[in-house]
């Protein structure tokens, strides 16, 4: 059995994916995850995959370059996701909810909690400006939406500060740490379902918003279901 | 030149710190947040501080000794703070302002941004067991405290969330990322001044307050001037 280029396995499939990078992947997300980035070994991510080590650097020369990947895929539906919800029209109170909700979902229903590793030194290599690019234009979409909700909030607002537009994203990643307590049994896990509206809310109390979220999250839904659906981890 | 138990040194001293175990924390907390802990060795906190290794091993038997006590350090105050705060009269908006307040002040005055810690593999492990059940408390007392705030805010309010209770403690955990941002020049730091009641006034936002937060604002760190001075970083 071989798929595509490299050595042919040296067993059966043992991790999920439809390609040998995919099933490295997956291995290397439980390894940096469970493991640590720094304690774990390219020589041990192949033999969880069932492949020689030459053939895992056909397809990802380094470690390193297995992180990107990973992180890439933390940020880059949220951002394609952010980028269809800021051209589509409506209120920017709905579109930040929409964007929230679809980027708490998605962090909560990736396989490995991968944010948790956003805050390792090693991500201040040269190697991962693409995706801390990747990462600030999200922040940008972000920050772009709070501040036209912040004028509808508040039409007669008076100072807005950067640091308040900043708060949804901060708030979104919290979903990050929150996962990672659940994972960890230190927070029951049944009692935080549903969390991504949750943080959604927040996005929008944290601006100043005083009203009911009943109308804000069915237009939510129904922007997503017509933005993203097919794209979405929602469905 | 010798400072307590231990060999001398082998030369002058080269961290701050009144005693040697200060001097290798501070090595420490430099270089498990700037280089990664699984990437550091105690050789090279002992060269950092100018000992020898086997006087790092006289104060700390293990690395892992030495990340214990650093985190401890995260979560002590604050929880001291807190133990005081919810004794002291008053509403429990402004008891939760204070806390929150006090904590993101904590966590962002540190030298090291040590939080940043929290999501490592390497704490699940049975030595972090104490400094987890700290900061279990310590998120016991955001919930206690918010619980309260919610029943204060609207005193018909229907169904309050455990998820709900916990969001201003995700809050101001919230402020470890950002100060990672800021320290890895992805936020400028400026406009993230004052951050601390901005993150406070977010807690009693996410709840539901929608009134003014000057009086609020203003009884917090009135409470904080009576029931942490002197142990305070605000001072």
């Amino acid at each position: 059995m071989t798929t595509g280029p490299g050595r042919p396995r040296l067993t059966s499939q043992r991790r999920p994916g439809q390609t040998t990078p995919e099933e490295i992947l997956d291995a290397a997300g439980e390894l940096f995850t469970t493991k640590g980035f720094a304690a774990t070994s390219t020589r041990r991510i192949a033999e969880m995959v069932g492949i020689r080590q030459a053939s895992l650097y056909h397809h990802f020369p380094t470690k390193e370059e297995i992180l990107v990947a990973l992180l890439e895929e933390t940020v880059s539906p949220a951002l394609a996701a952010a980028q269809r919800i800021s051209d589509a029209p409506g209120p920017a109170t709905v579109r930040l909810h929409a964007l929230a909700t679809f980027d708490v979902t998605q962090l909560t229903a990736t396989k490995w909690n991968l944010g948790a590793l956003y805050l390792l030194p090693e991500l201040l290599s040269d190697r991962f400006e693409p995706f801390r690019t990747q990462r600030t234009l999200l922040r940008g979409h972000y920050r772009h939406l709070a501040d036209l909700a912040l004028a509808e909030i508040a039409a007669d607002a008076g100072t807005t500060s950067p640091a308040l537009a900043d708060l949804p994203f901060r708030i979104v990643e919290s979903a990050i740490a929150t996962r990672a307590d659940i994972e960890r049994g230190l927070l029951p896990g049944p009692e935080n379902e549903g969390a991504a509206g949750l943080l959604a809310d927040t996005c929008l109390r944290a601006l100043g918003w005083t009203n009911s979220m009943d109308e804000i999250r069915a237009e939510s839904r129904a922007l997503l279901a017509r933005t993203v659906t097919g794209t979405s981890p929602l469905n």
